[in-house]
């Protein structure tokens, strides 16, 4: 395991909100982190698929980590602003949200990221979401 | 309680993440919808406040109830997407999201909403995040 | 005139593209900043009406001026990205783009804008498009 | 020329503002629609760079027209909010926008776009802005 991935685990497990809805750290590259979310009762909509705000949750996570790869461990990013766009009802059993970064500046990133949904027993994932969001550069105060 | 609101708090009864969150409607009004959510140990940041997952996913259902109040039964709204700026940490111990329809169209709404953090012991509360989104009035299948 | 009023004026003066539209600095209040335009054949749309470029043009303007009232001469304000919402054809003689702050951080400032648009002969407005920015403070080279 | 290029580029020439600014539609694919606009002097920013705005109304139109590629002769896609993140200062002789369709749905689309800006001289352009964009599908009514 990479230094940044044990940092970003360590980050996460510290986040009480992220472990009670069950994200995990997935794959972690530069400019690229996966935010794995297996569906839990406690996440549902009324329509049985995931809640919208479960999917902005990992896709704010996601987004965040992707621009804390490119930054040394003295800094992190905190998200200004995040603007999802919700293309279907978020249907599945799995769900990944994957984080990138789309342009890296001196003092901000800016992201996007996409929500998939997974279902069992089928080959390909669907889009459920779109993000495109904002990051602060800041200096890493540890907990 | 009005009819409508009786709606609302029963369409949130039904979002098991809505409750695992334990959120609350409060005040409903033409156009305008409180949705309230005390702070608990399960929602929190790695700073002790709100996570900011918990705070857009409040925003989000403040948004979409708002735009319903000024459907009929048979209409309900559901978010196109959404923009969030966070302003600060959220830190309290009670939380506010006050969703307002800004423009009523023909097959659409766009509403903003506030997010606003109660700290015990102070008067006045802090705005945490600001909310501008676009919501899609679809026909209304009951659960 | 006041000092701010001057100095957003002279800025409006040397922007080519601003005086090409044929935009003007309207009120100028702490934290507000109005953007005038009067409808003219180049800025068109298909429909006759101003095109939604033109309006988010003066709305990015608007948004920016409000900001940097409350910054001093030796800062200002840029926009690091922009969300609007267009409600309705925007139609009429004249618009107005309100710029407004809803937030002022440290480094950075939160503002929402409308655009106003005004028939001849009626005596409302309609509300166009809305807006949402995030804007960061720079230090002010003077051209 | 294709049929759908023809019918863009009739589309631009009718919308004056678009021809005011100078910009001409590129090349044109399914999904996929790049807008083309030259430097000029009434376009220019205090900087001596492309105006936001001017980029912004470009980013837009390449938006719709990438929806518009998707739908039959009688729809058109109108964008009903846009959100641009700006990167960099928008400097260069010449500008594309590239609008791509990322999701189409059965009333709406979902696009993004990339502003790119190419200096005399040099063999790589700079991606100056980044946007997504929601588009709602209404029937076309010929001018």
């Amino acid at each position: 395991m990479t230094d940044i991935q044990q940092r970003l685990e360590e980050n996460l497990s510290q986040q009480a909100f992220m472990t009670s809805l069950g994200a995990r750290v997935g794959m972690v590259m530069d400019g690229e982190v996966h935010i794995e979310l297996p569906f839990s009762a406690h996440l549902a909509q009324r329509n049985g698929g995931l809640h919208a705000g479960a999917a902005i949750s990992i896709a704010h996570i996601a987004s965040a980590y992707a621009a804390v790869t490119q930054l040394g461990a003295e800094k992190t990013a905190v998200v200004a602003e995040i603007k999802i766009n919700f293309l279907r009802p978020i249907m599945g059993e799995h769900f990944v949200a994957i984080g990138r970064v789309a342009h890296k500046g001196k003092t901000m990133s800016v992201c996007t990221c996409e929500v998939q949904a997974f279902q069992a027993g089928t080959v390909r994932h669907k889009v459920a979401a779109l993000v495109q969001a904002t990051l602060v550069h800041v200096p890493n105060h540890k907990s």
